[in-house]
């Protein structure tokens, strides 16, 4: 589904060495840590509120105890951007390494991602129309032959099963990495007339593609996707539902992950192997290069007249079914990491972290303790009651000061501190992970149910919205308009995206590949006003196109 | 993760011919039936309300229009149970044969059911302090081989990954059947200490298990699954979780299934290869063969010692951990059908329904269409606000009485029906799916949004306390107490289940099961009061067992 990973040449853009030195630094950081979680960065201790707040002290606190944690340092992402990703991986435990190269354990809190993910879509897909079923992830090997640009295309990653219950099989079958045709096998049994038309499906399921360069995430051996088949009685369906569900996607990448992808259409060269048209958002990660985050296809008849679906229209005439097909993956999990993380780790936007608020107890004196982990207590019921997802951090096996990096490691949008002297006053203090140090920090907050859970939701709308806003600042001054191809090639090699009018050949969008390592990302939906000349050619253009190196 | 799988002489309680001749019924459904979805039987039309209600006249509808439906038949379940069986699953549109041999595609409303069952045991999954995360399902073949009694139990039903990428693999990959050993092999990297313990997590995935004799949702080449997976510091806290799963398993069986499951342990026969105890859930089909419905395994340390999961306690010393796994399957769909399934269709408990409502307007002339299909629409709209699952069948391309058999047939509980007449007194007519005919419909309920939905809520608890009622009586009238083998041939002779004291040997098992096709099923939790005699061999027993041919 993922259209990008169908050209071998993309791989070209990975250093050699970069898969290698990141494994390394994952496994350090995953054999080497002590028991309990690891903890927080150098990087981050300057900016930490821990040290400049005189509430909390490590040293007089007799109930808690830190460990070495000295070991445990996130690559600054500065310095070395896939070094800082996987160290967030592995810290933040999101991922792991499976037995098998290439092969990712999702662990709970980046599932947890994926299940925000999940919920949100699984929604609207079923507003929009569709049912989710399950079809059997081996497919007959002569069903992949069937199409032929689909098999040019996906015939060099596949994981093929030859023995069963101890046998050899008589047929070979591939363990899907895509469902197209084993659904149009299915859909010629179901679809007789246009009365069982638009068929619109869904399934949630893994998939796998025999990749040689992977990423936790970004690209692994096995992922998890959705992916959503419809079939339409006439052309323009297909094309407005392929419109409809890029709309789902990039609502959900701005309203709930505040990724500010951009929509469009892919060049011939980057559509599907199998699909007429592609549409997808691409988004800018941290190191300026693009994530192609999700994607619809307009399949138009091809795999229909592959497999002969076809339908008795209402003039009795038999014709092939026009269909489309839609996918988001696990991959997403890694554009909200590298979207939004800094230094200190991960920052998760409210509406899709697993933990919203983490509440932390602090108390110095065993008589202190009571009353401050009742009224934390209290205020995790009634944040919970108000239908947040809290965390009420009570161990006594860690400091505060080591509480407060972690969350904030973890990505947690807001913290909430309770002290004695706040038990006192019935206030709390609130901290924002978008906003380091004392700049973040808000004191004496009304532990009043009403009022806190008010302020609590307000806040959390504000992070939303300023995670979106600094991504959009971000994206921003990172697009770069050309108008010739010296422009676009120097905009490439600052690390920016360069968009200007295209017109030229596929050939040409090799050219621009090979020597400057970026491809098309999209001709965005938005255009520009106005004529357009083309970069390479000078030929009038109809459209701007966006350039970039890209996962 | 089902134990009974293991055996390979339990296949021979399938006569040969069933698989062939089912397939071939389902396959006729599949191909020869029109446009439309399948209709009714020519056994449910006796029975059904449309045949005897004057509100209800085909011949003189001029807005609809029927289509041969006489080619659709659901056998009676009394004629041949595994027919029936076949045919609701085709008719119903559950699942339909995938591509390989052995492979299902769950279909939408095969699928809603079970999705029905993932939000409940979702919910009660991390209520009791589980974590979802995903593992691969490529498993290094040398994992298998570690734990002596796993391997011998699954080898012989592995699908072997061979080739990748294009090219022959150094190690062969096995398509997991079950998770175990990665599980373990991962759980070593993640468990150092016993502040690591419990580690409770559980997984929503596809297992593969190449069965020779399949039979859609109750045993499939693939199919989907929950399974859970914990590591514990002492053994006393493992069996606790193996008994509190197994408990969560009889609470949605009775309160969301309406199946009324026997929970117990297995025979040492019949447990999990890899496990120290089996816990299971036992259910009575309508046939009265026993289903497998979900086990919960005590590992022990079988596991941890294998790959060597061990933890430092809290004197310094390392231990291996106490481990547990606990699964529920899309076999459970399966077990809905043949519990509560009559001759007329699918009977589904209105908690796991995924409609539970079903409204069919019904008009004559095209002047009482609108005010009608008004009704049913703000009808419609008032249940759903009110949390209810509602379709509204407006289609004028069916009668009203092929609707009515059509969603008999798809089992849905409650159907209201709106004419006319109901539109001027401001009324709807009510029937049940459970009691069939005039004894099931009532009339004259105000279309009043509170009244309607008050009275609809009501008659679903009651169909669904009515459901696990009955299918309680057949399960009590259907369980036999013996005291001797004679006893116990005689009662398995009559397709009933025998209960009697049990102290024999795992030889005197086997001979049971050879010569009667019966297995021990389980040593019930509940167990009468009094001395027990073994009724093999005369010697003291501590325990009853129930006997069974199953599934």
């Amino acid at each position: 589904m993922v259209s990008s990973l169908r050209l071998p040449t993309l791989t070209s853009l990975f250093s050699p060495s970069f898969t290698r030195r990141s494994t390394v630094s994952l496994r350090r950081h995953l054999y080497l840590r002590p028991p309990l979680p690891a903890g927080f960065s150098a990087q981050s201790a300057a900016s930490s509120p821990a040290e400049t707040d005189d509430r909390v002290d490590k040293k007089k606190s007799s109930r808690v105890q830190d460990r070495g944690d000295t070991d445990r340092v996130i690559t600054p992402r500065s310095q070395d951007f896939n070094a800082w990703y996987l160290d967030i991986i592995a810290n933040a435990e999101l991922a792991d390494y499976g037995p098998v190269r290439g092969t990712m354990v999702i662990r709970p809190y980046g599932y947890a991602i994926w299940e925000a993910i999940q919920d949100y879509l699984n929604v609207k897909f079923k507003e929009t129309g569709h049912s989710n079923m399950y079809f059997p992830q081996f497919i007959p090997y002569s069903f992949i032959e069937k199409e032929a640009s689909h098999v040019e295309g996906f015939s060099p990653e596949l994981a093929l099963v030859t023995v069963g219950g101890g046998k050899e099989l008589e047929e070979k079958l591939v363990v899907r990495p895509t469902s197209e045709t084993i659904v149009n096998h299915m859909f010629t049994q179901w679809i007789h007339s246009y009365r069982d038309l638009p068929l619109m499906i869904n399934q949630w399921a893994n998939v796998t593609r025999w990749e040689m360069r992977t990423k936790p995430f970004v690209r692994t051996l096995e992922f998890l996707w959705q992916e959503g088949h419809t079939a339409h009685a006439t052309p323009e369906e297909a094309e407005n539902e392929a419109l409809q569900m890029i709309d789902v996607y990039t609502k959900f990448a701005y309203e709930q992950a505040a990724i500010p992808i951009i929509a469009g259409r892919k060049s011939k060269v980057e559509t599907f192997a199998g699909a007429d048209k592609t549409y997808t958002i691409e988004a800018m990660m941290g190191d300026r290069k693009a994530l192609q985050a999700g994607t619809s296809h307009n399949l138009g008849q091809n795999f229909s007249r592959a497999f002969g679906t076809q339908f008795t229209d209402e003039n009795g005439q038999r014709q092939h079914v026009w269909q489309t097909s839609w996918a988001v993956s696990t991959r997403f999990v890694g554009g909200i990491i590298m979207t939004h993380g800094d230094d200190t780790g991960l920052m998760l936007p409210p509406r899709i972290a697993p933990i919203q608020v983490v509440i932390v107890p602090i108390w110095k004196k065993d008589d202190e303790k009571t009353g401050v982990l009742d009224a934390a207590k209290s205020v995790a019921e009634a944040l919970k009651t108000a239908g947040l997802k809290v965390k009420l951090d009570d161990t006594d096996q860690r400091t505060p000061g080591w509480k407060f990096n972690f969350w904030e490691m973890k990505g947690v949008p807001l913290r909430i501190e309770i002290g004695p002297r706040d038990v006192s006053s019935g206030s709390v203090v609130i901290s924002r992970r978008d906003v380091p140090g004392k700049q973040g920090k808000v004191f004496g907050i009304s532990m009043e149910p009403s009022v806190l859970e008010a302020y609590v939701k307000d806040r959390l709308d504000e992070i939303q919205s300023s995670l979106l806003h600094k991504a959009i600042s971000f994206r921003d001054s990172n697009i770069v308009d050309v108008s010739s191809y010296e422009e676009l090639k120097e905009a490439i090699s600052l690390g920016k995206w360069a968009r200007g009018p295209w017109s030229a050949s596929d050939a040409d969008e090799l050219r621009v590949k090979e020597e400057t390592g970026a491809t098309i990302r999209c001709f965005p939906f938005e255009q520009p006003q106005g004529t357009k000349t083309c970069l390479m050619t000078g030929n009038p253009a109809e459209e701007v196109a966006i350039f970039a190196k890209s996962y």
